[in-house]
């Protein structure tokens, strides 16, 4: 059974676009519609010298079978000013909102199955006169979801984090039970609901090096993780851990894994994007929808080059293909 | 030519005096004497059903070639009890040590060309009534040297610490200026010294996620690391970054860097050693005598077994034997 996604290009001056694009070549096994100027992605397919057809659909006519090869759908979306390729302009900051907005409610109200982002540019929207700390944030707002969390998988490996944006100073302090507990059950349960793993089987970092060896390096593992492990397990979760960070992510603990939770971003990230790179996808778990997202940047100074990688988009479509199918039981 | 090497086998009741017997199967380019109990590998090679000869050496009889296949150079070390295979024993705490004074003084007076060590027991030695809290400490006094820096390295990527092991709560204040000079320049220099690259290119990592991204998620790169690296190339030193961490350690930057420095130790080595698995490397730069390690522990439930990969002390042997060649201009 064919599905409907939303696909949102993104900052409109960036790769975005020319992703959706690149992708549009070949067919897709779902009914992918870009939520996008359709003039914007006319004119940076000349550009780009791609003979792509846009098939305009809207709410009073949803495509029910997925775009041939060559052909993509797009939900016209008006931009603010026109978009000079490779360069921001803060006239169109409401307009990348626009389409993230489009993409959120029709996954609440049952229109697409899920939603996937290309990049968008934080500065350029703040410039624009709205507050705007990222895809993730503006998402959870929109669904009042108090508690997201941030996983990246690539084959063969999936980091979730229980801090993410956070200076470096502060990350000691966030890491408290309730945030781990909220955390590691959001983790528990999507791994079950939308990946297919009926006992998921987590590992989990210290905070401290050596996860603190035996509190001799920090006493957050003795105080406040392994207690809320404790807790945890009690409910049936099976957590392995706070194992030391640096020995983790080695062939001997991660082949019995589903998941790592790692305390902080550059602790899980690195070894990630690392072993991923360039075929790495970025979910939102906890929303109340499916989200996936590329792993890299607008990449202004590519727009209009040809010269991209598709790699990460596409693992983020595969990845709200196979979400969407554990979740609503389709293949 | 021929150089002479010490190699301690650390503690006695774990798996470092099986590894230097392994080893000894086969021929080493150089002079390869382990300072240990001659009683204590003897047995060691019983229980392991290796037929490996020890040839006793000492400061009135050094040998002048490598020992063949099949043999061991060891100078006698006595131990404070006899040691149970898998047992530790406060009362071999002073025999590890005597150890370490013994390799440590011969590099310092020219009889050993660096040393390669096997891991201790912490926890043992400081239970037997002497304060250590590690290889590198101990070698720092025993030498004078006020700073040390730790590099780890696996084919392909070397990765050195401004911090090592120091609560996580604790990294943010202790990256200060005087100390990423130091340890920056000890690492240039080591880089051209021991490893042979003539202008050392290093990639330094932010402290923060993102490296901070422009102040929005800490101020420590802008106020202190960004000058304290312009300083530094104005030394002439090549360095790129503060870099984001999770997304430095990828082809496209690693390609072109000779080490990457990372600010912690959950930051760096989670990727050096999912890479290096099995065949890493711990170098104490700094330090007026070269001095390898391996990077694990002493696996006491594996010490007798035989099931143990030799891989890291090989590394381990090889990167002394290539550091001393660069030194002395040998090969």
């Amino acid at each position: 059974m064919a599905l409907r996604f939303a696909l949102t290009p993104g900052e409109p001056a960036g790769i975005g676009p020319d992703l959706c694009l690149l992708l549009a070549r070949v067919a897709q096994p779902h009914a992918l519609i870009a939520i996008a100027s359709r003039d914007l992605l006319a004119a940076r397919a000349i550009e780009l010298g791609l003979a792509i057809e846009l098939i305009e659909v809207a709410p009073t006519a949803w495509p029910d079978r997925p775009a041939p090869a060559g052909a993509l759908y797009v939900w016209d979306t008006p931009l603010g000013a026109p978009v000079v390729t490779g360069q921001l302009d803060t006239a169109n900051a409401a307009y990348v909102l626009d389409t993230l907005t489009r993409a959120g409610q029709g996954c609440l109200d049952g229109t697409f199955a899920g939603m996937i982002t290309a990049p968008v540019h934080k500065g350029v929207i703040n410039d624009g006169g709205v507050a705007f700390s990222g895809h993730t944030e503006f998402l959870a707002e929109l669904t009042q979801t108090p508690q997201v969390v941030m996983l990246l998988a690539t084959a063969g490996l999936r980091v979730a984090l229980v801090t993410t944006h956070l200076p470096l100073r502060e990350v000691a302090d966030a890491i408290d039970r309730q945030t781990l507990l909220d955390v590691t059950r959001i983790l528990h349960g999507d791994l079950q609901r939308y990946f297919g793993v009926a006992r998921p089987r987590i590992l989990v970092c210290g905070l401290n090096p050596h996860a603190g060896e035996g509190g001799h390096l920090g006493r957050e593992e003795i105080e406040i993780i392994e207690p809320a492990l404790d807790s945890l397990r009690a409910e049936g979760l099976d957590l392995i851990g706070p194992l030391p960070a640096d020995t983790l992510f080695t062939p001997k603990h991660l082949e019995h894994c589903d998941a790592v939770l790692a305390m902080y971003h550059d602790q899980g990230l690195p070894v990630l994007k690392h072993k991923g790179f360039g075929a790495a996808v970025n979910v939102t778990l906890g929303l109340p929808i499916i989200r996936t997202s590329v792993d890299h940047g607008t990449a202004l100074d590519l727009a209009g080059s040809g010269r991209i990688d598709t790699g990460s988009l596409k693992v983020a479509l595969e990845t709200a293909y196979s979400m969407a199918a554990h979740r609503y039981s389709v293949t």
